[in-house]
């Protein structure tokens, strides 16, 4: 296929090396300048051609737009008409300072509780399904579900990861309260899957290298 | 230690089943009926109390919350004072129909994405960090990290799909466009994870049964 990358940061080019790797003839757009642009594109191979974002979409069969987020509008703009392509997009709306996501998020279930209940030491949790929770055993196979809790109250943490435990469950700690609205529609995902998608029981491993 | 549950539905009767087995004292509280209070609790074990919201709070070392959105509030206010304890959350907002969360969550890069180019065949997904990409290997371990992605289109997600195989993950169906906005904070929580919480190079593995 003939692949075209808007956006030639860390994880254009990382993709874009696994897909040359795999025959696809790309093309590598928008950088902050023409030498950055070339240097990018020759990390992959030297056979990755450049080009400006239209000529980018021109070129491609199916469009993978990784710009950050600010760039967003911009990017889309130099790119022109993109009607009828596959436009792929990795781009996450993260805040420059990774505080949060710059749209898409507001609250969180946990953060409105915090201020029902405020002088209560919030933590939450979102565990595996009910459906797994009732059944002789929580794991699966050999392995065991990784959840995520939040909260700013350190030693209540440590009770609930202790809770999460002894559901069989390996507790994350995803830092403080205000991750709830990360960690509620991540577990909302799992709905979406195990529902919507007809995935019955299932949960997330936390991997690590 | 003593657990006051207020909600006695599958999630915490599944957790105070684990938990009773660990030797905790429990006591149920909030049930539709005085009757179904007692049939929760005692499906959990003989040795289980119930109560009141009030008096779970009075009784506990810790305080579970595992009632629906909708009742959140009732709830908290059958609790009363909550001040100085643990509480321990694991409310989610779903909708009742669970086709989204009812507060958190208002849009996502991808349909704002999807408004600025509305006849592209948008696709979107969150793959592994750029590290990983650009390492010799994208596998931990023997394990291979799974990706969401969703869209609209599904040819576009089978060629999407494919080119998220080529990377050396295991692509997700995640759904319509508009779960983007659970995909998002999904990947958003592992950037926490990375980076604030210095896990460093991590991933998810979705697990099935």
């Amino acid at each position: 296929m003939n692949i075209g990358i808007i956006g030639t940061g860390n994880m254009g080019t990382g993709m874009g090396k696994c897909w040359a790797k795999n025959g696809h003839n790309l093309m590598f757009s928008y950088s902050r300048s023409e030498e950055k642009l070339k240097a990018a594109a020759a990390t992959v191979g030297s056979e990755v051609s450049v080009g400006t974002p239209s000529e980018a979409v021109a070129f491609a069969d199916i469009v993978v737009l990784s710009v950050a987020w600010a760039a967003l509008e911009d990017a889309l703009k130099q790119a022109g008409s993109l009607d009828g392509k596959i436009l792929f997009t990795i781009v996450n709306p993260l805040l420059p300072d990774m505080s949060g996501l710059a749209i898409g998020t507001t609250t969180s279930a946990a953060e409105e509780i915090a201020k029902l209940a405020p002088k209560a030491r919030v933590v939450e949790s979102m565990p595996i399904f009910a459906e797994i929770l009732h059944s002789p055993s929580t794991k699966f196979g050999n392995e065991v579900a990784s959840v995520f809790y939040c909260g700013d109250d350190v030693e209540a943490k440590g009770i609930v990861a202790g809770l999460l435990r002894e559901l069989g469950t390996e507790p994350i700690d995803a830092g403080g309260l205000k991750n709830a609205r990360f960690v509620e529609p991540s577990g909302m995902l799992l709905v979406q899957l195990a529902y919507m998608q007809q995935m019955g029981q299932i949960g997330i491993k936390l991997l690590r290298r």
